[in-house]
């Protein structure tokens, strides 16, 4: 998710949705422009908030399948008998690259930054009667939440009881704030608690569906997956426990063309698809934009709520920023999915050079 | 590689190596110190230095196999064929991470840092009638030379003119430090030209041969690799062009454990079984210490030469503090490695997850 | 402060204290080894704390004489009347930097880092005909509390309400954590609202009254501020509002020397030298360590409550890490002290280069 | 400076001039857009230049004034005389703000970053039975070359030799890059050599001589200098050697109004001023804007040619992007500036909040 698409949506902030009508969201949020930066994230919601979060009315802990005690989530799917059933897919030998490449014009949000430097010229040497020289590089950036971004477990929560309460900021199986929000890393849920992904992946190309690039707000239905489906040749069937699910909306050729529309919202999948998602026993999620999910949601009281009920409740991953465009090329629609995340103690999400292998 | 080994030992640079005399220095590097951060890097040589880096008399450029304007090395071996032959290793369905978690408490070499912060708790939210809270994470730090690194091709090269000169420091493929060393990214050799490996892995359980841990300056040497793979039950003739070979000194027990000795020097391979690794295509190497290679090499007027023989005239990759504990636990010594380097442009390697797929 | 000191004090943190005897805590603190960085700071605390912290069971807000609104606290005091008066002080012309040198190799406590990079070599260029060729600088600290700093009134709060619930830590003048505390800078108390120091300033010189270094949970009295007066010529009298007070305890010739000593505690004042400060209206108080008041508090119960009495609830600004050595060699303890912070928005403290002008 | 103007301007790189005719420059830099980031900034000269810089045919050094070893530059005429004589000048106590806030949204050229983050919320704490709680700030950024910025003798040079020999990249007193450009920080010439400012300044009001903001391109004339002393009553005589001399031109006002026109170059004194400023001893010159200096200069084979001839070869300071709309306000021209870097080892200049008392 690129949560800071939410900075200067005034309407959104849960303290002002109590305050005022809710309806008067409705008309809200298409089109706005995003105030990138301009208002500080997290900002103070003095009223206290009463009732409980939409969507959100118990406890979504423990869960019902990982245990009290998991911190890994759907990871978990990633058995043995997993990896061998995935590998039958490798017919072809070709592995495909579908992440992007990181820099610093990359659409990024907010105030999230990606600054990479050179020290020196070289940085070191030379140095021994071989005259060695070497160069490294400094990077200081959101490492899990900008380009290519594999969301992890403690990035996203649901604040339960009032504002500011870190005991009530809930993520996933019931952690709160309180326990696991640390200034240095994340005291528990980082991403070094995730299994190293090798799946089978399923793509669905809605785009093609469509036959255009779906806009802002547009949301894939399960018909729309069914339709990829029969168009693609996939059977509903093919989708097990453990696999992973991509979507192309074709929201990713605005990359370091168009960043401005890229960054004010994008199609994605609501909370059919992600109940689906769930139903059918998904590992990870994926598309070619930045939060998988549409946004805005078609319910304008609503902020990400496919990222609370996938990553939050369920412990299902997301991979966001992703690249179809060789598979679709190739028509590959089916594939094993290979991510490790790189296991940053205490952090979000990962960068990473996710692949596809057919 | 950790070139930062390299501060402090005032008697490798290569401006006093032909100052003073050769053998002066032989006696110069065991069990010295680390000046960690003492000395700048890349500090002035005002001398003149008239004779060739030793080993680098005339230039290793074009590449033979690769070609001239090749910038992707030894990754080129990642064909499909070579994925086929590689997947038929997936025999268990076992997913090995072979990399270390990142963390600041790391050993980390000079002034190599690694910061991560938590901006705010949460850093945003909560937004919407659902309430969503979220966590980013902020991270600076040498991020392809902390931890554990996958060594890219900008990140070693060779002084071959006088000092100073950038148009006389050359890497792969003759490529000098005027063209490619940008302020904010390496204008060529960059991380992001590197193609996924998935090919098959070999690992040499040397610290098994020697029935202890390997110290600081002990070289590897081929005779030790035969005694490897007698005892591991190997076929030299296993090992194909593209594959990459793996070498366990006992050393990555200090990791975490004794920063101090981890990073006083280390055992590894030298000039020997790095031109056997040339001499069977092995397409990248890899350690459970810092540059795979022994430091102080025992000819001690050598800064690194395996660094500069393998990846920078040889454009062969290099995954430094990698962890092989759970293979040798289960006795796996043959495996796919599978690694995608993070494409971020520019940079001069690359953090990730490594597995080893059984 | 240092707070950082803290980690891995364990009997320090509140809900410990709440829940065993505080006495136990007697003989926990002297000689302790700063773990640094071992424990995440700001960890979990998961019982409810149901008494008031210690020496705040009421509220201190608003302040009685610069008001509720007010942001500024005792820089409050810098007024033309207030400058012209400490000018008179200007009689030798002679400027001494009472500020230290930044560098990596700083004593730092904990996770905080001071990481300097040089981008390129040259950064730039050549540009033009008269081929212009510059370099810049990359720095990623905590600018405000590494080195010589300059507390500003977002730095220390007191957690009056339940760990955890951001409403109920307050800051100067009863701001809550969760009105100020953004991810990407305080909200509100940021250190762009100090205005510039130019005052009079008065050095206590409690070393050479001691006659030797003070050590670690060494407390200076007001008997020894008025024992330094008497040795330094100096009158009580002299002491206005407005007026800036220093401390030196010889601490500071650790610096960089026994950075481990430095980091482990300190001598400095207490809460009896912090009422006479409040008494005579000091504006800013600075010492040659790291923290100005003593640590670990004799009280052992206490964590730096000095810092929570003056500039949580007094706005009285700190500047630690000073070097004094110029004036004393010069026998000059009264001077003008400018000091003016760089107004980063949101920063809870400063770097800069503080002056004492004679 | 903000050389990363020159990005993008492939008509000033210095081969291409060299190649080309240098008449073929003249019309190209007026209302060029700021291709920002677009190039990689010192990126490769392949070719050899022949002949020397322009307005550079011989060394610069050693200092005439200052001497061959001078590391501090015009910073030594701050001695107790200077002091004493700037201090008349205090007659109303009042000290003005002459510095910006930082902040994230401030223009910044090309990749140029300022990224500030609170770690936590808070950072530590509640500790003790006190129950303080704290927070830091982590800011990465170009400390010296971002926002108002104090130019240090290390930031400018001039390539003398042919491209890319550091050797022969001369700094103040001939200084060469290969002596001081570390990856860590400046081995000589860093800011931490200069010398605290607490001087005369003098304000030049261009703007109200021209009765309107002027505007890029155009150049303060000598002629200009005289009419706003006129303006001002004020004498030439009355500038000494040692004082500052600032530069208001009104463009200032589209600081964070207008960024891109901002950053698209901007009015500023040329080589004729320069050179007055040489003539009369100044120590320091500053403006509104943000290189004190016209860009592009009228000469349009020359980039940034003043900061050549007062930073490297004078070793005068540079102070950019200040305010002056309370002194012009209240009408005072002449005051004290009192600036003392932060004394950031190997860096290239500082931060700070520098200000005008009178």
């Amino acid at each position: 998710m690129d949560s800071r698409y939410l900075e200067g949506k005034e309407e959104l902030k849960s303290s002002r949705i109590d305050e005022e009508r809710r309806n008067f969201l409705t008309a809200g949020l298409v089109g706005g422009a995003v105030a990138a930066g301009a208002l500080v994230a997290g900002a103070a919601h003095a009223q206290q908030v009463a009732q409980a979060p939409a969507g959100s009315d118990k406890p979504w802990w423990p869960h019902p399948k990982w245990g009290k005690d998991d911190v890994a989530g759907s990871s978990n799917w990633m058995t043995p008998a997993k990896v061998l059933d995935a590998a039958k897919w490798i017919k072809d030998g070709k592995v495909y690259r579908i992440g992007r490449v990181y820099e610093s014009a990359m659409p990024k949000f907010g105030e999230r930054a990606f600054t990479l430097r050179i020290p020196g010229s070289p940085t070191g040497g030379p140095f021994g009667a071989n005259k060695v020289v070497y160069y490294d590089e400094y990077l200081a950036t959101e490492i899990g939440q900008t380009g290519t971004q594999f969301d992890g477990l403690g990035h996203i929560g649901i604040q339960m009881g009032k504002d500011g309460d870190k005991s009530e900021m809930r993520y996933y199986n019931g952690h709160s704030a309180q326990e696991i929000g640390g200034a240095y890393g994340l005291a528990k849920l980082g991403i070094e608690n995730c299994k190293p992904f090798f799946t089978r992946g399923h793509l669905f190309d809605i785009e093609a569906v469509k036959g255009k690039m779906m806009e802002v707000g547009e949301e894939i239905t399960v018909a729309d997956l069914r339709a990829a489906m029969q168009k693609q040749n996939m059977q509903e069937s093919d989708v097990k426990e453990g696999d992973a699910a991509f979507f192309n909306t074709g929201f990713g050729k605005l990359w370091m063309k168009n960043n401005d529309k890229f960054n004010s919202g994008e199609p994605g999948i609501g909370l059919e698809v992600a109940k689906w998602c769930v139903d059918k026993g998904i590992a990870l999620t994926g598309a070619d934009q930045w939060a998988t999910e549409v946004v805005p949601n078609p319910n304008k009281d609503l902020a990400f709520p496919v990222h609370g009920e996938l990553i939050c409740k369920q412990g299902i991953y997301n991979h966001e920023n992703l690249d179809f465009t060789g598979l679709i090329a190739d028509r590959k629609y089916q594939f094993v999915y290979i991510f490790s995340p790189a296991p940053i103690k205490g952090a979000t999400g990962s960068n990473g050079g996710p692949i596809a292998v057919t």
